[in-house]
């Protein structure tokens, strides 16, 4: 059972990481499963009194998954009354997550702050599991198990945000391969998005944010007209993070 | 001296509230002058234990200033240990802001909620300062007078949003007349960007997102070629603020 250094932590506040997975054309999100539950829920935690939130999200993330060196952004602060139930920290002493006397401090009021990134999953380690949990595992987004509190819904509202930040920022590099095609690039914005994009649009769009360089190959072994090869300008597309798409206003 | 009901409040946490108002195309921030001070400070305060964290950022913003029904939007958490400044609670003590006793809770680490919001502020009631404060002013956003804590960069951070936000949500309505020109529509969008644009581009991208309608009359009174008149197409304004632009992804 755990030992929780509760006296060191900032009460009534946790930190939820959505990571979201993307390998092969799909796109995944990273969720552990509580022990002797049938319930999932996000990486999270709580942060401690003496440290920025932005790097207690790292650690909570590496100590509760073993990944590292994964770039969270903050998204939102959910502060909504009704998303504690009464029922969490009860579940959390009877399945022996805590022991009893912790149980006041999970049954406290708490806002969570959320995090999110979005990464290749093949790329990080394969995610273990802390004292919580029996398991961490990719899901995919479109057949999530049943979730603890408003875990669905920090879900959700990262997805929400992701497909927003689509349209200021570029995304793909270490996500998609050194060398890809127009069709490559256009399945990982139909995958981020959930939804078909129309082909001469997407590439119209997406040559206007002048991050793309066409490369003289192309790719072999199809049957019909090979496809051209592309990459990113990784200057212009660090310029773009920083600065904001060459198209946008 | 100010009695605040301190136990009723969630500890260590605040909001802050960033209010741009735009008025004959200039972008101001609403501020307020700290009693017997040189400093001003964003209208804040604190969430009580038993309410909604977005709720308690409108009753703050209503009780500080007295403007009322603005649609505030949660933009960023600000969590760092640096933003707690030694000095901050003293001065308070000092110029008799708070008593002696309340001097604990403003000297805890505080982690701050921001809000932000764009309002046409001739609309809006002319702002009343509450206890903390002489008076409560539109300040010029590239004059700003010298701001407690991190205040400053809780301004920046919320313009950057803001600006971000531009590209993929209409603004407008409520901050231009019912008829404009397109002239005019740019000046909106450059106000607040800060930038010039090009004409030929600004036009074509604000009608690929399909809000505006051209009505068939024209501005009078100009000696050259008068310009034409836009309104907004409300219908597809509201969709476009529920479901995104047309013209993004």
């Amino acid at each position: 059972m755990a030992e929780l250094p509760i006296e060191t932590y900032l009460p009534g506040l946790s930190i939820d990481c959505v990571i979201f997975g993307f390998h092969e054309m799909e796109l995944k999100v990273l969720l552990l499963n509580m022990k002797n539950q049938e319930e999932w829920a996000l990486p999270g935690g709580f942060i401690q009194k003496d440290q920025d939130v932005d790097i207690e999200a790292n650690r909570i993330l590496e100590n509760r998954t073993g990944l590292k060196n994964i770039f969270l952004q903050q998204f939102h602060l959910f502060g909504d009354l009704t998303r504690n139930k009464a029922g969490h920290a009860k579940k959390l002493v009877e399945t022996k997550i805590i022991s009893d006397d912790l149980r006041p401090w999970f049954e406290q009021r708490f806002l969570s702050i959320g995090y999110y990134a979005l990464v290749e999953y093949s790329k990080v380690q394969v995610p273990t599991p802390d004292f919580t949990s029996d398991s961490c595992e990719w899901c995919s987004l479109n057949n999530l198990p049943k979730l603890i509190m408003d875990h669905q819904q920090i879900i959700d509202r990262a997805h929400q945000v992701l497909k927003k930040e689509l349209n200021y920022q570029p995304i793909g590099l270490n996500l998609l391969p050194q060398q890809f095609t127009m069709s490559e690039i256009q399945t990982l914005y139909e995958t981020v998005l959930g939804k078909t994009l129309d082909r001469r649009n997407f590439r119209r769009k997406i040559l206007s944010y002048d991050i793309l360089v066409a490369t003289n190959k192309q790719r072999k072994g199809g049957t019909h007209r090979a496809p051209m090869l592309y990459e990113f300008d990784e200057e212009k597309y660090t310029q773009a993070i920083q600065e904001g798409l060459k198209s946008l206003f």
